[in-house]
């Protein structure tokens, strides 16, 4: 190893310092992501205070959000508007306006379609209601308005009723009457969801897991959590965080996300490259079929082969065939250590590069590997001040390690730092172990999306890919733009082969969008990639399923969906393209 | 910490050369489980050569076989007994004996029951499949007949044709052909499942996936395999190996087994603790359904939530579903350092105790945490004469490491052994890092089942129990039992908790069998156990389902074969019980 490298390589212990400068100077130190809309009679206490911090931001963001100075019914003043006094027909006008081009003449796929022959809620049915949920089921406009309206406020619907039950047998009561009586059911947890999943889209009944919060079991020897499906992903966190274990997920949205809705959208998130899917942690379920049936499948054992294990078709099913009452999960041992670092490379040929050398000199120790480009950095300076900790690079990396051992991983990171400087793979970099910078160097990953929507309008798109071939859709992506847009930027998962590309223009642009779709789908679907590797379908992409799935694989979803759900009362709209008989 | 633990520490760290005296001193040193019968007609040369010594393992077996000593049909000698020739009827008595009370009037719930009405097949079909699989349409018997056999050699079907297709078009033809005709169809991968699965019940036409060995695409920077179902998983491994991954499941049957069947069956084996089942390692499969509908959901990706999750379906179906064609499947990377350590404790609860404190302290390169109590050793001592490393306990265990830096892993497990020891978890104990010194700690916990062949007929049990109840079963079932047992022994994966329940008796013992079922199962469901943790239920097991599933859950398994497979022509008798219209 020459003077030089191993200059260099000091060079990278030390320069965490520089952190110093890039922590805590933003005016908004959250995640974009975590900027969510609890639901307004929230019983936790504790959390009240958060949720009216939270909404203060949202109304904050609106000022610059992209998708409110888009579209004219979303202002922040609409937002509280008397919706409900609007006939269906308005609605459906307003939603599919919602999704149509500039002209409003084309509909788009993702637009919602028309309402289908439910019943509407009658004065009998809200007796009914009263009667099993007496002071839970609501009908003040106000109150039932954020449970309408999406986090990205780009889908809201004009339910009337908002359903609280505490209980599975509640639930279970709830969609027997709903389903006998035909009225459709919209069911919800934090309402965090990216693809109007998670809302009604006309006049369903929504019915909420929130009051659904209670931790049921831990068992502290095999690590295995139950609890009821609207208990907050943050609120199990910490209670296993004092018992020496972790969630095996983390997203942005954790602390209104639901565990029930991250079950039921199959959520992806921070730690899946280290601790998997939820179809490998997820133990067992409990669920409540359309017809009330309920289907105990809850099981805490991390083995059990008898007959097919009905559960894991709910996962990622988005409350289309089954709503999720409760969750077993296996639950890791919390790390003694963690480390981040922040790499600079030439070229995605030696990023790539840089993942195999870490996979191999990491090992069981790697638990993120997540990249941005140059195009994500100069948005970060310019829009969020944030500095760039290290020299400019064409690509930056992300690493974090989590281990047992704070001597071992240290070492093990020093070796792979010195190997990937030594082959020249990285150009420099910095590295992090306290709680306070790595904070900070992770948010020049996290806040990438905050700073996108500072640049104008942003159309985004959430792609699996293999691996090798993630960044080769942005070069490709910017060549077939040319200077059409204003900025088109990388930036992902490299560990899950999850690319998150992101085009930007001044203003809405329907050209722009004619010139991006569906090149971008047609990209993905040639090398077998997936249009949404992470959050769902629901009612925005639902059409777009075939650039993913045979359709032999979609009509057998529609034939699941008929045998479980034969009204299709359950969630309608969403996951399953028009063109199959809901 | 005191001069004596520091002696015991010493002590334990040398002892290895222990080891020297039981490695290699066995007549029959490859594991039981690896005793496997392949097929005759094998194409790939190399495997020939074991075939041929493992038939002669396996007939040498037969000469102490529990199962060939217990049931007068079965002798080494009927093996090769012109099958063939008998007539449906006399193969249906011949089969339902099998499963009989002593007094051949009681017929248990494992026997089989009558034969469906599917067509015979005819020569009309013959030709249909000779058309498609010149010269791989076998009708010879004794060619058909190891297909007809389980390895236990407890099941025994009647077909006539076994059909050996080479491509997905070829099993698709064949299944839209039996569709078509109402002829049933066994799919069979390695044959080597324990539960009367993977072979015909009556005349089945069996489809082999043999010569479906096919590696397809081997992508070494997401380390995903994507290969036909008929690749042994040794021959995976392998292939693996020299890349510097590994295969994220480990069998004894690995010499045999295919990875179409592992993921029909769900495979557990001793890699789980550490990787995880394949409900989130397999990430893509390709089908064939009943009516010959090629099903492709071969995704590489390992973020995909475009719709339902369909693959997960099949996982574990057992071949009633679909055909598994090929598979894709997410491999862990080759660890560069393994040891092994087994040790003594004096209580279950310490073992316990000390499984807690190995997840804490060995972390991320714990990969395997085993068990096996003193009975279990008598036998090993007595029948293989393997003698005991350490000073006699009433349990041991075996503890695997794996990690990608051998001196940190050293460290750790001597952190771990001193702590287990100073807090007198653990009270003797030896450790291995020598490839062939591992292998012979390891065999004293993989031919525990071995030593029981020896002891006398063994009822054996394959239960999931919460970890903290696994010994407990043991302990009820030998107070339940007195003196009526030879020996009840308890041995298993700790870390998954699956236990390995044997009572032995000097030979077949209704009364016995009448004490131990239904206690044990009753036991297992009252504690939400499952009465098969890794083996599937076949045909063996098919009506113990509602022990450890609710009847809703079964009626709707029974739904989803009636929509895939309205025939039912799909490894018939096989899974569901048959109280299901199948």
């Amino acid at each position: 190893m020459t003077r030089d490298k191993i200059t260099r390589s000091f060079q990278l212990h030390y320069k965490i310092k520089m952190l110093l400068k890039i922590s805590n100077s933003s005016c908004c130190p959250t995640c974009f992501l975590q900027l969510v809309l609890p639901p307004v009679s929230t019983v936790m206490a504790g959390l009240l205070k958060r949720a009216l911090r939270l909404r203060t931001a949202l109304r904050c963001l609106c000022d610059y959000n992209m998708l409110s100075r888009s579209t004219a019914t979303l202002s922040p003043v609409d937002f509280h508007s008397p919706f409900l006094t609007c006939s269906s027909e308005q609605v459906l006008a307003s939603t599919r306006k919602l999704h149509a081009g500039a002209d409003g003449s084309k509909v788009s796929p993702s637009a919602a379609p028309e309402r289908l022959p439910f019943c509407r809620v009658t004065e009998e049915d809200l007796a009914f209601f009263r009667k099993i949920l007496a002071g839970r089921t609501i009908v003040d406009p106000d109150l039932v308005e954020p449970s309408n309206v999406d986090w990205l406020k780009s889908v809201r619907g004009s339910s009337e009723v908002l359903l609280r039950p505490q209980t599975t047998e509640e639930v279970s009561q709830i969609l027997s009457y709903c389903n006998s009586r035909n009225l459709a059911v919209n069911p919800q947890g934090g309402n965090t969801g990216l693809v109007g999943g998670s809302v009604p889209v006309y006049d369903e009944i929504i019915l909420s897991t929130s009051l659904m919060n209670k931790i049921l079991n831990f068992d502290s020897i095999s690590g295995v959590l139950t609890c009821q499906a609207g208990c907050v992903l943050e609120n199990l966190s910490f209670y296993l965080e004092e018992r020496d274990y972790i969630m095996p997920l983390d997203l942005g949205a954790k602390g209104s996300c639901q565990i029930g809705g991250n079950v039921a959208t199959n959520a992806g998130g921070l730690r899946l490259l280290r601790y998997g899917s939820l179809h490998g942690t997820v133990l067992g379920l409990e669920l409540v079929l359309a017809d009330g049936q309920v289907l105990d499948c809850l099981s805490t054992l991390r083995k059990d082969n008898t007959g097919y294990d009905l559960k894991q078709l709910f996962i990622g099913s988005e409350g289309t065939l089954g709503v999720i009452t409760a969750v077993s999960i296996l639950c890791p041992r919390k790390p003694k250590s963690v480390n981040v670092v922040f790499l600079g490379c030439e070229t995605f040929e030696q990023l790539l590069k840089t993942f195999q050398l870490c996979k191999s000199m990491l090992g069981e120790i790697l638990s993120a590997f997540e990249f941005l480009d140059s195009e994500c950095m100069r948005l970060l300076n310019t829009h969020l001040k944030l500095p760039n900790p290290i020299s400019d690079c064409p690509f930056y990396i992300v690493i974090e390690t989590s281990g047992s051992d704070p001597t071992h991983d240290a070492q093990k990171l020093h070796n792979f730092l010195e190997e990937a400087m030594t082959s020249s793979l990285v150009s420099d970099g910095t590295v992090a172990t306290e709680e306070a910078k790595i904070k900070a160097l992770w948010s020049l990953r996290e806040r990438v999306t905050e700073a996108l929507t500072h640049d104008g309008f942003t159309y985004k798109y959430d792609i699996s890919l293999p691996v090798e071939r993630i960044y080769q859709l942005v070069t490709d992506m910017r060549k077939h733009l040319g200077n059409r847009a204003k900025s088109v930027v990388g930036y992902g998962h490299v560990g899950d082969g999850n690319l998150h590309l992101n085009v930007t223009s001044p203003s809405k642009d329907p050209a722009l969008l004619a010139a991006i779709e569906p090149f971008v789908y047609e990209w993905t679907a040639s090398c077998r990639g997936s249009i949404s590797a992470e959050h769902g379908l629901g009612l925005k992409k639902r059409n777009y399923i075939y650039y993913s799935k045979q359709s032999q694989a979609v009509a057998l979803m529609g034939n699941i969906k008929a045998m479980l759900d034969p009204k299709g009362i359950l969630n309608p709209y969403k996951t399953l393209p028009d063109n199959l008989k809901q």
